[in-house]
Parts: C-alpha cells; structure tokens; sequence
C-alpha cells in the first residue's frame, strides 16, 4: 500500500512538472518572438568613452522600458567583411507588435536617440517574426 | 504514514523536475551564443518563385549542417523605414568560432551561395558573440 502511495504521488509529482515545463519552453520559444535587430556605425570622430556610455545606454534600455522581453548586444567579429563599417549589433526581441509600439516612442528610448544621434554615422534595422 | 510517503516522492519527483529544467535554460541561454544576423535585399527582378526556393535553401542549411545551432528568419515588418531595402533577416547560432568556421566553407554553404547569387542585390552581414 505504502508502494503504491508512493507511485501514485510520484506520477502526480511528474505530471505537475509536466505540465509547468511547457511554460518554460513557451516562454523561450524564439518563434513567437518578434525581433528587433539595430546595427550602429559610429563616426570615426566618436571616442571609445562616448561609444561605451552608447552601448551602457542602450543595454540598460531593458531595465527601464519593460516591453523588451529581450535584449542582447555585441561587437561585430564576422571575418566576412559584409557588415559595412557597422560595429555593433543588437537584437531586442518583444511579445507582441504592440510591444514594439510602446518601446519606438517611449521616452527612455527617445532619450537614447538623443544621446546617440551625435555620434552615430549609420543605423540599420530590421525586424521580423521569427520562424524556424 | 501514507501521507509523509506521499509528502516524501512529491518532494523526490519535484528535485528531480528541478534537476532536469536548468538543461532546458541553459541550452537556451543566449549570452553564450555567437550570433550570425544576415540581411537580404533582392533584385527587383527576382521573382516571388525565387525568393522562396531561397528562403528554404536557407532554413534548410539547419538540416544540413550541424554546426548551426539555431536558425530563424523572417520578413521585415520594421515600421521604421531603417531597413535600406532589406526585406529578409536571419539570425544563425553558432557555439564556438570553430563552429562558424565549418558553416563558412561548407558545401552546402556554397551551393546556397550559388542559388542567392543570381536573385540577390545587396547581403549584409553582422556577428556577435551575444551578451545581455
């Protein structure tokens, strides 16, 4: 008896954790994010101290407007030589298109433009709902 | 009794569930990825037939090549107008710059590269190993 209260609680246990694991992979599930890829080049007049404070900026954007679900950066390494003087990428992924809508005319993200409008030689964007 | 039994394998099974759920994370976790964005823009003769055997061509790599991690794309929707004609982009992952270093050269990177060739007017192409 006391076995099968163990196997009894046991499958409860599991299905429990069945049923909370698909939230996990909902929550990580990368096509049914939409992303926001943005590519800076800088003017060659642009010190390493006010392209850092840009890339500080633009990172801590994640913690101010909480519709970006996501937000991951770095320096460009592709040994390709197709990045056209762009240095820095970015990829902000949101839930929803009105997400996106809230983040383009937020005031933080407006602020950001401002800080970055006087450095910045080039911008490219583009975004998509992802699929695999 | 029955009910500490119970209280005992509920306990076991949930370790075991939390055991299991940081692989899921970590195999998702995205500031260890090197991220490969790609942007297309197509000739304005290249037919909607064309650009779609490309877009396969290109998701199909995935089932190809083993290096890639990860794969996703999809069509600029950007109301920004920042795009510079790109309509399509890409995001490859890629665990080392030993794994990119097997996708550039391969054959079925250049067989892909020889179907783009004829349809497409610009390619822009950004890597990053991703942090947050």
């Amino acid at each position: 008896m006391k076995f099968i209260s163990f196997l009894w609680s046991t499958v409860a246990a599991l299905a429990l954790c069945a049923l909370l694991t698909p939230t996990v992979h909902a929550a990580d599930k990368k096509d049914s994010m939409l992303r926001h890829v943005v590519a800076f080049k800088f003017k060659a007049s642009a010190s390493p101290e006010g392209i850092k404070k840009v890339e500080e900026a633009f990172r801590d954007l994640k913690k101010k407007i909480p519709q970006i679900a996501h937000l991951e950066w770095g320096i460009n390494n592709s040994p390709e030589n197709l990045n056209k003087g762009f240095t820095h990428g970015f990829i902000l992924s949101f839930k929803s298109e009105e997400d996106r809508s809230a983040y383009l005319p937020h005031p933080d993200h407006k602020a950001f433009g401002a800080l970055l409008g006087p450095l910045i030689e080039d911008v490219f964007v583009i975004d998509f709902w992802a699929k695999e």
